[in-house]
């Protein structure tokens, strides 16, 4: 009989508890896999309390909290020591690093909201958009102009639950009913995973995911996302379709200070932010669109009227004081250390990580990174190289054709390259998430780096 | 020249005042109008702003506040006097009439919310509906069970951005990409304006709205909504549609003892609610699901996460914080009075609406309302007719075929019959506005029952 959890053919009770919970963690990590169907690559998950358990804590005390899971060959079972066994799951965008900046800033940047708030559907019905709310408006055009990365004059502000339902309503906005064909919509490899799914997911006849714009040529009417910084290899883009009649929309989520330097106010007709990636709350569902032709703007508020009557007012009102808090930083009468400055912070944060990030994988023969090059930022003033929100990892082995597969044997959980319409050479590794996640991360790289190859 | 705004033939400076107003009410209207596409009915508009402005003060303060627009053919000129010349719109189902009780409940119900909250995607990984925030579950079953009105039993709990995001994601989830045709969707007239609407405008290959489930037949699938209360009408339902294939949805939102007599637990499969009919916080956009089926519940919860990557955790927070309040004023220990409990108070006021509507109608030969029977309410005790949200008007005088345009022009905008499916002659009211609109309402009404045909 089986003397322990590496047995699977005797019947001791241990081989239930496996299965038992390698069931559940299976069912967990389908309702987690995010962006893609049929994926396998999230069999194995890790539960984390930290993104739950932290709310009600310090940050530290929850990450010792975590439960993980170690993997043997097909079953895994619990872990709560942590160690080598504990799997890192860093296929998801979750911003969790920011929550310790917020914790720092403490209570002063409180929403409270009486019970008689809210009733109505109505937030300002003179506004073209109106579910939106008048300060969440003022404060969006106020980060604007204090970063300088967008133009916020002769726009009109569309609020969504996310960019994700911004995505959809400006695809609902940029096509029409009574066309006989679906409008293609096209991204330049390596997309945003999540586009062909949302574009197809409700088998639409009013517009279809045409995949590489890199290789799209067309006569017809078409729209072309400009992912800029991109999601998931950071770089900076323009659109790269060839035809006449495409329709920009410019996704420029990761267009803040502490990832990119910010080079120009972007001018575009229809540009989407989101606060999950510019301040970190992804919880809030609070996106932003600045559209500039005015029925475009009413078509979308048409699809969030249909689709959802509006956008939660609550998150609207939180996320406008979160805003106003970051801008009321950079005010001269502010008392706040320089340092703790909302860009300033997050900026600092992440030039440490990918320090830390690249000191690994620089010595490696194993794994490359995308040479990003450096500008200078006009909000800070300083001149460095792209700080993206995802490390695009590369396995350089030529042994290892998946990436994605090679990684999660080492408890390391990613988003393959495939899914971004790339080569599975590639992965996308969040670096967001918690700093005990992001440590294991490092710590395993420069293991797997020193290996030999026959120790894979 | 004109000597006034009546006049459009001269160069008065009035009459371009009164084009520029009556341009932006047009767009404000445009904006405003809801659930249908290509409705007339709504090019004279009210902007009314205790919808918002009522939040900082005084509701009734607010209500003299009121901007109102008075007609003049086909130009709309802007009158704060209020009187006859005010426009009322009771076209949407806006839950106006609640936040004079939560004011009254005051402070106590109050939801504080720290800057660093709510960063992460995830409320509850160990539930199949990760974003679901698990106090707001608790609570919901917590007032179902006091209600009574629905089996909580063996459900999963499925959070949505309203019911809205809730009825398309119920329809994602039961049907399939690989159906070569959409499946039909079906409700029997009168039914809720918005389900065309929200099955049929992105042309999904998925499902079509197939209209009045009670002439429908079919041995193939199909989906019936079974809305019951009914919106628009009150009526108590049972799925109607012929076929042996049919999946049932059924949307409860206005089973709430307010409206209608709770005579049983529902225990259906698919089991759709609301905070903005329940409790009045439409601004909240916050409605759950109560499903039997989890592998249902997963594709929801997958709906949810490709369309909106989950709900607002603060409208969810704040959804848990109100329905608590009202369950805990039922529990022996609540030092509240009872009829400010909410259900007690708020069936206090559907009935006073109700009585005094009806005393109007009934003795007018050119209105009805259908007529509903009383039942028990194992929840109060009480027998009453139902109180439905709205009045399911009919204009019975036979030179009026068109009750909507009769009575917009005398300045009532209400929902016309066809957006239902049924017949010209009905229009929908909504019983939840304002005080000082439901008054204007049944003054009106007064009037012009006691006028002849001719002064029409």
């Amino acid at each position: 009989m089986g003397k322990g959890h590496q047995s699977l053919l005797g019947f001791d009770f241990k081989i239930f508890f496996v299965l038992s919970v390698a069931l559940n963690v299976g069912l967990i990590s389908k309702v987690l896999y995010q962006g893609e169907e049929g994926n396998q690559e999230n069999k194995i998950s890790m539960i984390c309390l930290d993104t739950k358990g932290s709310r009600h804590g310090d940050a530290h005390i929850s990450m010792r909290r975590t439960l993980a899971y170690t993997t043997t060959s097909n079953n895994v079972t619990e872990d709560s020591s942590g160690g080598d066994d504990i799997v890192i799951d860093l296929d998801h965008g979750n911003p969790a690093m920011y929550e310790e900046y917020w914790k720092h800033r403490g209570d002063e940047i409180t929403v409270v909201i009486p019970g008689w708030q809210f009733i109505s559907y109505f937030s300002d019905l003179k506004n073209l958009c109106w579910f939106l709310e008048p300060e969440l408006a003022k404060q969006a055009i106020r980060l604007h102009n204090l970063v300088g990365n967008a133009v916020t004059q002769d726009r009109h502000i569309v609020v969504g639950t996310g960019s994700s339902q911004l995505y959809e309503a400006i695809l609902y906005a940029l096509t029409t009913a009574d066309s006989p064909e679906p409008m293609s919509v096209v991204s330049a490899t390596p997309y945003y995973s999540a586009y062909p799914l949302q574009t197809n997911y409700l088998k639409s006849g009013l517009h279809r995911w045409a995949g590489d714009a890199q290789n799209f040529s067309t006569n017809e009417p078409y729209i072309e996302v400009v992912t800029s910084p991109n999601n998931p290899d950071g770089s900076i883009r323009q659109a790269v379709a060839n035809g006449d009649k495409g329709i920009l929309v410019h996704d420029l989520a990761y267009y803040w200070p502490q990832y990119t330097p910010i080079t120009h106010q972007a001018d575009e007709d229809i540009m989407l932010f989101t606060i999950s990636k510019s301040t970190g709350h992804a919880g809030s569902r609070i996106g932003w669109a600045l559209i500039k032709d005015p029925e475009i703007a009413k078509k979308m508020t048409k699809f969030m009227e249909i689709s959802t009557i509006g956008v939660s007012k609550e998150s609207q009102i939180r996320a406008a004081r979160i805003l106003q808090a970051v801008s009321d930083d950079y005010d001269s009468i502010s008392t706040v250390n320089d340092d703790d400055r909302f860009f300033d912070y997050s900026y600092s944060f992440m030039v440490k990580r990918w320090n830390e990030l690249k000191a690994v994988v620089d010595k490696s023969e194993k794994f490359s990174l995308p040479k990003l090059p450096p500008d200078t930022c006009t909000f800070s003033g300083k001149t460095f190289e792209p700080l993206p929100a995802f490390a695009w990892l590369k396995c350089e082995e030529e042994t290892v054709d998946d990436c994605a597969s090679y990684l999660r044997s080492h408890k390391i959980l990613t988003r393959a390259g495939k899914h971004f319409g790339a080569s599975s050479k590639y992965v996308r590794i969040s670096m967001l998430d918690t700093s005990y996640k992001f440590k294991i991360l490092t710590e395993r790289l420069s293991k797997l780096s020193t290996m030999k190859s026959r120790e894979f």
